[in-house]
């Protein structure tokens, strides 16, 4: 098997898809700008009466609960419902499950109640909708028993989706592949919404692709890469925020080629 | 005709207006910025119960429908009514008018039920507003069928108010005069919000003035005209947010004047 | 009496609280990125369901009414309840009050519901909540009658806790002890959300302390302090921000203990 992560690239480049996310309000902006500077168009809406027309134009839906209410609950049940309909990719962001009763029930309501098509998470939060000791604080992962890849096939097997676990290494799997993703650098942490920046781009390389493994790799290595040329010209987090954002805007098809660190279990 | 944008400048920065918006979540705080940049003192604020006094103080009210949902609409009503009882210019960014029914209906009962001073949008929204076939993907044009100047005198005459449509070319009429504005930069369509920025700049220049297509068309040219000099010393789309706001800030009344590229039809 | 600003630091950094933020929509962010630029690590979750839960897990809970709806009033007082209860200190940074009735209400509400540990305001708004003179504009203090200290001492007395006044010189004081910090740079007031940034780094700082005029008069020095050079390389307000954030990143416990301007009274 090999993954041909600069098609990825070029195919999203080409089809400028539309991502609709309903998502927390910490990372908004964040999520929007990401996502045009990899070549797609991002739309945020989450009012109950307006999302399924709104999920009728995009090529993606993304789910993240960072700062879920009972009215996005709403909102992402109606959305997703008719993403699955119209056969548009669910990506879910369980920000913070494992840390509330909330987070975590609203999670599982989510991966029971729609097909989701790809479910990314830190280690806290997949270990523990898998049912592994995941432990999370706040929205951070504090760690998981056991070992990060049977976790994720763990949570493949139970709906039937392609999962992707934040880390060092990132991982991706649908249960046959497994992808491992060495791109990324430590500054990532220090800035807040790496994680949900990394789903938006996921939702982007989702639309249109019919190999959820390989879109999620190419999303990961996109960001990581990114990552690892903008830690070189950053003073401090703010800095390096900044020039992510420049270096995912500024990645080609055959850079990121180049530049992906994968390997394929 | 002339219009005088340097004095629109000057007055605005000797006034220091407060510009009141009701706004979306996703480029809240661009909009508390760029206010601040210009000159003029940002406030945000949606609670109905608390809208009508919070516009009392303020010079402008800037109504921006990204991420609308019926507890904004209820706030926007009556901010809006107070607006109009003070004569407080209210400005309206129809974002994703055409989306969606919401957002379509939530535009048109805005226009109907109070005096808008701007309407500020998309060659999309605009169109779709003015009953033409406006098209709008999200929150992007996507085009209109026929004359965008007759386009927005059309939508001039439905509601009584100045429009302006943003474009390469930005057009302001009040259906006795137009104002072709050709300031920018290409980079401002990749990054999220400059839309949006636009429009609070527009409250800000609205505030105490009584010629909206002056102060309207200084806004954009202020706007368009830092967006050049931005692009000179970015790198990305990223760095180029972080350099227009540092050039609208440092924009003064000779500057705008100069650099100004307006033309009156 | 001294303070020991660098242990405070130390100490701050060696632990990295949990922050749990209910604040507002324009400067979320901004307040997630400076807590993680501390050394902490924020958390914003305001779904009533949810924050008893998790201000259990933190190490302080920051209010802050800068848009200010009917569920978030909810959310903070289940919240403060609940870290009362734990002991977690509770800093509250009254936003707005005085601007409407809804802001002062709801702040003179939480202060008498809740113990609060820390309140941080400006001049208008501190001096409204101690029933002197304060006038507050939008958000923005438009200054008070009388003498500030006094002011400040008056609000301590009347709900027991330590009140933090910014401003070029910020004043902290338990009534007893009462601390002058000169740091700052005038920046800092053309770049929307540094008062809800100083709010969250005296979150960050509170979170363990026993002494909360240490742990907040080392926070606003920290804050000043990266103010003041990241003025030194700053073009305008928006890389200003990006400046300031990094410097904070930046700070040690002995270039805090070198460069803080503290004087005690």
């Amino acid at each position: 098997m090999t993954l041909d992560l600069a098609s990825a690239l070029n195919d999203l480049q080409t089809k400028k898809p539309l991502v609709h996310h309903i998502t927390n309000a910490v990372t908004i902006n964040d999520c929007a700008n990401i996502t045009l500077c990899i070549g797609a168009a991002p739309v945020m809406a989450e009012a109950p009466e307006e999302v399924a027309e709104m999920v009728a134009m995009a090529g993606a839906l993304v789910l993240n609960i960072g700062t879920l209410s009972k009215s996005q609950i709403s909102a992402m049940l109606i959305a997703g419902r008719a993403a699955n309909d119209l056969e548009v990719p669910v990506i879910l962001d369980p920000v913070g499950a494992g840390a509330t009763m909330l987070r975590t029930e609203s999670a599982r309501r989510l991966l029971t109640e729609l097909q989701v098509a790809v479910v990314k998470g830190n280690a806290g939060e997949i270990g523990l909708l898998a049912g592994a000791a995941g432990r999370v604080r706040g929205v951070d992962s504090a760690g998981l028993d056991g070992d990060p890849v049977a976790v994720c096939k763990s949570l493949v097997n139970a709906y039937s989706c392609t999962v992707a676990m934040s880390g060092a290494t990132d991982i991706v799997t649908d249960g046959d592949r497994v992808v491992l993703i060495d791109n990324g650098d430590p500054r990532m942490g220090v800035v807040s919404g790496t994680g949900c920046m990394a789903s938006s781009l996921t939702g982007a390389f989702a639309a249109g692709s019919r190999d959820q493994v390989c879109s999620t790799a190419a999303a990961l290595a996109a960001f990581g890469l990114a990552g690892e040329k903008a830690a070189k010209r950053a003073f401090g987090p703010s800095s390096f925020k900044v020039a992510l954002m420049d270096e995912v805007a500024a990645l080609t098809p055959p850079v990121l080629s180049a530049g992906a660190k994968i390997r394929i279990l």
